[in-house]
């Protein structure tokens, strides 16, 4: 059986304006690797109607699982979930049960504390199921193969952890980095035939600066665990075999 | 006359396996919203070449211009070039002026140094204008509006900065926040009353943890300066009207 596929909306005019630096992608490629589901792709788009209900549109037709990061809280310009009702082709309801976590976490608050913007985070498309928020209570929710998680990351983190029970694992892929002081030019065909002798693993080669000097990161990763042990190891005899030094970083 | 637009195709196993975390499209976003282009989307891929090819064909038809980055290294696994030209059914060619470039860069070097896998980096598709990269001399390319970059933050950059002059700036959008120990909830209502009120520009609500509880930034952004100041000083207005405190974040 092959691994079930994900794609990651990113939803966030603060992201493609540059005043933050999304996080949330990589904590997510690391959950889903380590579950064995393939993350193919992701996408940024603004905080526009159109855009949003597009991209969702696409990615829930091609890929078994869709996250979605930002746009689930009570201001104005949190417009997720009308869009992915939108985009689902339903209402926008008030979920009873969310508005009961939201009652328990605003008890003992003056009055008006839950007030109707804070409501709003009780929203969802009609048949939508909750994900739990144990941070601040207002949930995510999934509708359909479609994940709506918050775009903060600590709130993000236990909303993610949450909605794992609804997904199906597969064989987790395993990954060996070698890095060395050698340049990726001085290794190139030696590595090709590596590459070629373990062809059921990816080998991937990332090039960092190291005391000043370019040095090289070389991944093996794959689901056959033996294979990419095997390859780690044919990758350190080339090194050694090169002249060059393992670096740990 | 409207903004030029822009997307972004990062082009790496590494980032969807959660190996690296991104820090190109923050740095784009920044330079771009500075030039007075907007910044619409960014999608990130896997290196296989349906996927690039597809990405790329979408995005160049959509937007004015296209930037991507990773995988034009020596290694197997660097094969956004070819992709690029199967894109625009384009020749693979060797660009004598990158050749010339890598040769003088690599002068004084043990003979072979320049090798058929570093000259890899010379390989451009057939038509394709070079972008300089004076950190370690292999060139970024433009192939009509698409600019194909580094995936290293550090050679991305200047090769980004090196495309610049090929770009057509529009009106830069100026950006202020305001920052405040306030939560969402409790300004939601009067945070909507401004926007409508300056509904020329955007005023975005970003929440996140200050020294251990919840503030928000509240972000005006637009083209109108005159606006954005304004709006700015109605949410200061706001946030003091509300026993808030400002914050410097």
């Amino acid at each position: 059986m092959t691994n079930k596929t994900a794609s990651l909306l990113v939803i966030g005019n603060e992201i493609l304006s540059g005043k933050t630096q999304d996080k949330n992608l990589n904590y997510i490629a690391k959950k889903l690797g380590d579950m064995g589901i393939t993350f193919v792709e992701a996408r940024v788009v603004r905080d526009i109607p159109e855009e949003i209900i597009k991209a969702v549109n696409e990615l829930r037709a091609k890929y078994d699982y869709v996250f979605t990061t930002g746009g689930i809280g009570p201001t104005h310009d949190d417009i997720t979930t009308e869009n992915i009702a939108r985009a689902f082709n339903k209402k926008v309801i008030r979920h009873p049960e969310a508005v009961k976590k939201l009652e328990e976490y605003y008890a003992g608050r003056p009055a008006g504390t839950l007030n109707e913007a804070r409501l709003k985070m009780a929203e969802v498309p009609e048949g939508a199921e909750l994900i739990e928020n144990p941070v601040t209570s207002a949930p995510g929710y999934k509708i359909e193969n479609v994940f709506v998680l918050a775009g903060i990351p600590a709130i993000m983190q236990v909303m993610f952890d949450y909605s794992c029970i609804h997904l199906q694992g597969g064989q987790p892929v395993v990954s060996e980095t070698v890095s060395c002081n050698l340049v990726e030019g001085d290794i190139a065909d030696r590595l090709t035939a590596i590459q070629n002798e373990f062809s059921g693993i990816d080998i991937g080669s990332y090039p960092f600066l190291h005391e000043g000097t370019f040095a090289v990161s070389l991944v093996s990763r794959g689901i056959d665990a033996e294979a990419v042990k095997n390859a780690s190891e044919t990758i350190r005899k080339m090194v050694k075999e090169l002249g060059g030094k393992l670096l740990e970083v």
